[in-house]
């Protein structure tokens, strides 16, 4: 899906979030009950979702299934990506929780802490594993995906541990920036952006 | 700030991490440090900073304090904006413990849940109140902001009645995309673009 940018990708992401959770119950969507709901203009979503090379029915609109399925396929929902979760206290909680990431392709296999007391309970359905174990989990099943959700003050030391382990991608949740070699990629979830950009718009 | 682009916001704020957490202990910072740190052009690092009027000193760099007041300044972090969080389950006790929200502008005042047990605990010093309060305490203290942290399928209903008592800012960090009169401004935190941002990258 090289050819569209982060601007369509969040659009058609959002409209996905129409077809799953909103519209669900619907057999037929307009393009013009989207751009209602997002605010957008008409012909915008039009072109979106031509993009997807969903054509629409005369006066029903587009088939939500159908039109799911073809997001789905444009930005490649069905390429799994494995990756561990470091932290496993509310904010590793909140993620196992409230995005059901599977559906997305993101296979979160289990949560990494090194809190004791937290060691082999489990948040919905995935084990929390002593960070001590990262090294062996990596080498045994080779996912070298994290998601960094440690305090900030520990997001440092954690990361130099998780580098140490083999990982070399990391979604960092924390609003620390961290130090890592060049074989390492990071990608930062910046809420504090989301927010400042969102009282300039 | 309305001359300022998404893009330079975002790196602003990236900025602004590595002169609060990363380099908090160093009196001065190169911008080849934090191009370094970020992977970016030092030219670019450069004229970003030069948009926040702050002038580098030889040899030694930028001053980390002046720059990260300068950063401040820039963004509008002392405009304050309350907010209340709905929902107290993991999402939004996260979201009151990760980030330091106070220091930029971001005044969270309570969380407001319809569960009974959770009711007067509170969460990093924040009050958790029943949701049936929330229409007197905006008639009360005319905050119109909300973060939107429930469950998914809880989404729109917790929605209706939001507006109904007065919300007319909804910052929304679950999956569902919002039906609203055209007086409330959405907001979507939408983290599944990210992730498809990324592997796009």
């Amino acid at each position: 899906m090289n050819e569209i940018s982060n601007k369509v990708i969040n659009r058609l992401t959002l409209y996905h979030c129409i077809l799953k959770y909103t519209m669900k119950e619907s057999e037929f969507i307009s393009s013009f009950e989207i751009a209602d709901l997002l605010n957008l203009d008409n012909s915008l979503v039009r072109k979106d979702i031509a993009l997807c090379g969903v054509l629409g029915h005369k006066k029903q609109g587009y088939s939500v299934t159908e039109l799911k399925g073809a997001i789905e396929e444009k930005l490649g929902f069905s390429e799994r990506k494995e990756i561990f979760i470091i932290g496993a206290g509310s904010l590793g909680s909140a993620l196992v929780k409230y995005v059901d990431f599977k559906d997305y392709g993101i296979d979160i296999l289990a949560l990494f802490d090194n809190d004791p007391q937290k060691i082999e309970q489990d948040v919905n359905g995935k084990k929390i594993l002593p960070l001590s174990k990262l090294e062996n989990s990596i080498s045994r099943i080779s996912v070298k995906n994290i998601i960094l959700a440690v305090p900030a003050e520990h997001a440092q030391e954690v990361t130099d541990y998780a580098v140490h382990c083999g990982v070399r991608f990391i979604w960092n949740f924390t609003p620390a920036v961290l130090r890592v070699p060049k074989s390492v990629t990071v990608y930062y979830e910046n809420i504090i952006s989301s927010f400042m950009q969102m009282r300039n718009a």
